[in-house]
């Protein structure tokens, strides 16, 4: 494997390690959907499907059309977007498709233009406040509820739920406790609709299901991000920093001692924007790893060693990553070699680099 | 045209307009070589040729390749890859080729490498801080000089900055006072080494070249932001509102109207995270305008109005966009309608809807 420019590692042991422990919590895959918008890769997908896995989330259309080919029950996450009805009619006619409802301008439109059977869920805000109807607002789920058992075309699934609020929770306590308290509000809403008795709560984010010793009292979860994790995941304290599966492999093209910083050909068109706020009260963008066999590789295939102490990417223009260092670390560094960069946020990485990846 | 989820809108009497404003102050179009990495599109570059443009910037290799089938004469204007010298040998086969050279060690590698005429130019910081050699730095010039001089594929071109700090500084004054510093630097640079009489200053940045009433006093420019414009450029001073030549059409998902939000499909994956500390301490991704055609449109041909009062793009997930609007705005919003966002980094945006784009 000779690189030449900016791409995705992605080591398949990693992957699978990170599969098997959350499959583990949660104690039967049938009640594993694994959101696949982190990797939207169709060889990361076989992965799950090895280990029992047969139902999946996606976040759009588009996605859900990708994986139509390998996988036929698929969650739409994300609230419907009326203008690719076409798409979804389309769709429904070959996988058994749920799509996401939060208002009942949206349930009538459906009702109105579906062709095909497809599942609904409720979205409910459990406290991240992105979108999502209150627990406690009954009209509004009364409405969507009655429109959707009135459609022939319409099947009503349930609730579902994404608790993006851990990401910015103090702490595994705080965390765990937005676990407990969305595990409530699910099991409350399905006791009011206990009408439907086939109705589920659908739950997931990987610091909270990441943190939990056990899933097992969930219907159905969702986590996405841990199958190859990330820096803002090891800040959160969800996983170790040898659980992050995936590095930017990025050429070196600069050096400069005098400042202690490396610029690599990697920027924001690869690793994304997406920072944290370090401690010491400074951004970072990533951290810096060099590959096990050394600095001259052509060939990296058994992954990149325990990050660099006291260096991190410290800013991204479009192609230009710049990397601060320590003084010991930038002597051995020249134009040429290759350092892999440990991602803030994965999804966005792997997105950007879906045309330039290598499985090791 | 029918849109169905994100895509970029490109307005192309707008980039017309901006292209012909540029080329004005410059005076000539032998001394314009665009960068083309904010659009990257085969498209708006024939608008360029139409101009009278025929040489052109770029960041990569890669990108490099992609434009050499309809021009050829192409400065990679990016410390030179050293991983990618049999594409770099390829494409110098074939078109006009110029590197960036900032150290003997790259120096010395292409010396022995290359098989093919090619120019170079030495990469000098006149100030960003991000790459280059400082101008006072006479032994590493030298030595780069001489590396060049000696090799039989390489010519000497001369000196090429990115003043980058224009982006943070304060206000025009500061702005256009870079642009003389670095003007000044060049001339010192070419009377220092006045034994290479051809050697050029090759200069480019958007807020600088927008600010500055002439350009003719350079040997070559290479802005290459001004062509769209964004929401940046317009709080740096750079443009007027109007001239933005872009905005991403996205559908409307959800309406909140009991905290004034509304919930778009449009998010990290198409605007990029790239953000902006706007006045009141809060950071902005974008501002939000209405289509010309009302909410209900199919057909998106007569661009966008002036952006919406007291609404923009407050959060972005992976496929969400959270916009933060007034009372009366969010009165008429419905989930299927579309709204125009002016993105804060067209670069980034472009260079994510590549495959999702229209040009009216």
């Amino acid at each position: 494997m000779i690189l030449k420019k900016p791409t995705l590692i992605v080591i398949k042991k990693k992957v699978e390690d990170n599969i098997a422990r959350m499959l583990a919590k949660i104690g039967d895959p049938a009640k594993f959907r694994p959101h696949f918008k982190t990797h939207y890769s169709q060889d990361i997908g076989a992965i799950f499907k090895e280990h029992g896995v047969s139902k999946i989330t996606v976040s759009s259309v588009e996605m859900a059309s990708y994986f139509s080919s390998n996988w036929d029950d698929i969650t739409i996450a994300f609230p419907v977007n009326l203008n690719e009805i076409e798409e979804i009619n389309k769709l429904s006619s070959r996988v058994k498709l749920n799509l996401l409802v939060e208002s009942s301008y949206s349930a009538n439109f459906l009702a109105t233009k579906l062709k095909n059977n497809v599942g609904i869920f409720i979205k409910i805000d459990t406290g991240y406040n992105r979108t999502g109807i209150q627990p406690s607002e009954d009209k509004k789920l009364n409405e969507i509820i009655s429109i959707t058992d009135s459609c022939s075309f319409m099947t009503f699934k349930g609730f579902i739920t994404h608790a993006g609020h851990t990401y910015s929770a103090k702490g595994k306590i705080e965390i765990l406790s937005i676990l407990e308290q969305s595990l409530i509000i699910g099991k409350q809403l399905k006791e009011k609709y206990s009408q439907f008795p086939d109705i589920i709560f659908s739950y997931g984010d990987t610091p909270s299901c990441s943190m939990a010793d056990s899933l097992d009292t969930f219907d159905e979860l969702r986590p996405g991000n841990f199958v190859y994790y990330d820096v803002m995941q090891y800040h959160i304290g969800s996983c170790k920093l040898e659980d992050i599966a995936v590095s930017l492999a990025c050429p070196v093209v600069a050096v400069h001692p005098e400042r202690n910083e490396i610029v690599i050909y990697g920027g924001s068109v690869h690793l994304s924007k997406e920072a944290i706020d370090a401690d010491g009260g400074f951004k970072l963008f990533g951290y810096v790893a060099e590959f096990e066999e050394g600095k001259d590789i052509e060939i990296i295939s058994q992954g990149w060693n325990t990050p660099l102490e006291g260096t991190y990417v410290k800013n991204l223009s479009q192609e230009h990553g710049i990397i601060h260092t320590t003084d010991e670390t930038i002597k051995r560094v020249k134009p040429g070699d290759w350092l892999g960069i440990l991602p803030v946020h994965s999804c966005l990485t792997a997105n950007l680099l879906r045309e330039d990846q290598r499985v090791v």
